[in-house]
């Protein structure tokens, strides 16, 4: 028999699903709009009916031991999504206990910041490394943190919200009810407002000036800036300092070894990376200069949140042998 | 046979020792000065009479099995002292190997905030707690970590370092080589330079105009602010104002379950207590706004340093009975 976890990624418009064996493979995978559902449950029903489809695909004598979610404002301890502001659905909802229900197999759910962190460990470029950040970067910034080689969900299971930590408390507005949190700058959606505000202020001629709001994304200013145009080269600067000062704070709390960036903007190399290091080191504390390597991600492809998602099931697994396998059987 | 441990805390001015039980009964104390040694040699044997001349008052059949020592800058990992800004020893100090060599029993180092930490978990008011704060309110601003039940010490052992976040960029020159860190305004040193400034800016009358920088004392504001002095008031507004904010940023790295504030400047009670309280839950991410206390230290009196350092030796004796037994005996 050869154990198989399920790893789900919810995101805003997209859900997407896979089956992982425990070297990482995905040998299934899928996705469902999660846009469309205006109601949790038939969100849930949807789903339901798609990974019982999915597992109809694997052998009989393989064996699902395990379901692992990565969402915005998952809940580790109580396995709940609460008010996550990036969903349509409000209130606490209950995921952990409807898997278990649904399907007879413990689900563990994380924000997927969280989940990133623990698929880095696992599969990623944070192999052997025992405290390390993973800092993603799409349409909000979120942050997971390993600690002495355990990941740091805090007494209320919801640490590492380092995107809303201040730049500008009379700053930009945020989703989170605060103004001038982190990820209104630094995130896809943060460095579109500041190509905005380079375009208002400024008189430069810029190929973006013909790019609407809602049109605009990262890849087209990452392209832009390649080809040299002024506004997107000055906007990714202005990123990376942000980020840079702001990661310098994040690295005298937890003193880690490495803080991985992953996702869209840091798919953009040294046009992030270049000032994001230059920045952090200018700000850091002199005794951690030179100390903190900013690297990209190890799992830079599409399935990545899938890995992550499921890698929190082995990872639990590997802490709990025990207690899960009790759970299991 | 009762088993005692060593605790030493090596501040800027003097060094506090004290034999200490299980307990926490500090069964003998002492203190020499730190600042009179220009050469760290002389300061250890210095140390080393005292300690031999404290251990003879013991009873015969009890042992020392280990000295915790907690002192700026004291790295956890390699038991070092490594540059610290507040004492005259320059480069890198291997004091647990010298402790080694002198006593033969092992001596664990971490820098004072972690040292009162560990003592808040070990005696304190953080007993049973797994996630917690403590921040050091003295001459500086220290800070430790408690994640998941474990001492945070970080990749490189200096893990904790709140006191240097920013402020403001171009703010208040501090020791570290940076300006504007959080401990340039919140410290005993820090609520002196806003006393001063108010004084420098504001027409206002304040018995404090009559009292010299080098004179004055965290105890001399809290006392007139209780008397009503509108700038000692002030002072503690905007101190608790600017540690509410950054504290704000730190509950969201680690969601703790609580901040405990220790030393001179948190005794002052609701004058800083109430400001920083109010102004962390008004810049935290609204998630988190209500879940995270903030408290006076459960260690506040004279010893607890000691006993925060000693609290080492117990604490490494839990989670690694067996090294530190064969390490001893």
């Amino acid at each position: 028999m050869k154990e198989l976890t399920i790893g789900i990624d919810i995101g805003g418009t997209n859900t997407k699903y896979g089956i992982v064996d425990r070297d990482g493979n995905v040998v299934f995978q899928g996705s469902i709009s999660t846009a469309e559902y205006e109601e949790f449950r038939d969100y849930f029903n949807g789903l339901a009916i798609a990974l019982r489809k999915a597992t109809e695909s694997i052998p009989f004598a393989h064996k699902i031991i395990g379901v692992g979610v990565g969402a915005a404002n998952g809940n580790y301890y109580k396995g709940t999504i609460e008010r996550a502001t990036n969903l349509k659905w409000k209130g606490i909802i209950p995921l952990a206990d409807m898997f278990k229900e649904e399907f007879g197999i413990p689900a563990i759910i994380t924000n997927d910041a969280n989940a990133a962190a623990v698929g880095e460990m696992v599969y990623g470029a944070a192999k052997g490394m025992k405290d390390f950040v993973v800092i993603t970067l799409g349409t909000g910034l979120g942050s997971g943190f390993v600690c002495n080689g355990i990941l740091l969900n805090g007494k209320h299971g919801i640490a590492g919200e380092v995107g809303h930590t201040s730049v500008n408390p009379a700053g930009r507005f945020c989703n989170c009810g605060k103004r001038g949190c982190l990820e209104t700058y630094v995130s896809a959606t943060g460095i579109k407002r500041t190509v905005y505000k380079l375009l208002a202020d400024h008189l430069e001629p810029s190929e973006l000036r013909g790019i609407s709001f809602d049109n605009l994304t990262t890849k087209m200013i990452t392209e832009s800036a390649v080809r040299g145009d002024v506004v997107a080269l000055a906007a990714f600067e202005y990123t990376g300092r942000i980020l840079g000062m702001k990661l310098a704070e994040t690295v005298v709390h937890t003193d880690p070894e490495a803080i991985f960036l992953f996702g869209g903007l840091s798919l953009a190399g040294d046009l992030i990376f270049k000032p994001t290091i230059k920045h952090m080191e200018a700000n850091l504390m002199p005794l951690f200069r030179g100390k903190v390597k900013v690297l990209p991600s190890g799992l830079q492809n599409q399935a990545a949140p899938i890995i992550g998602a499921s890698s929190l099931v082995w990872n639990y697994l590997d802490n709990n042998k025990t207690q899960l396998q009790e759970e299991v059987y």
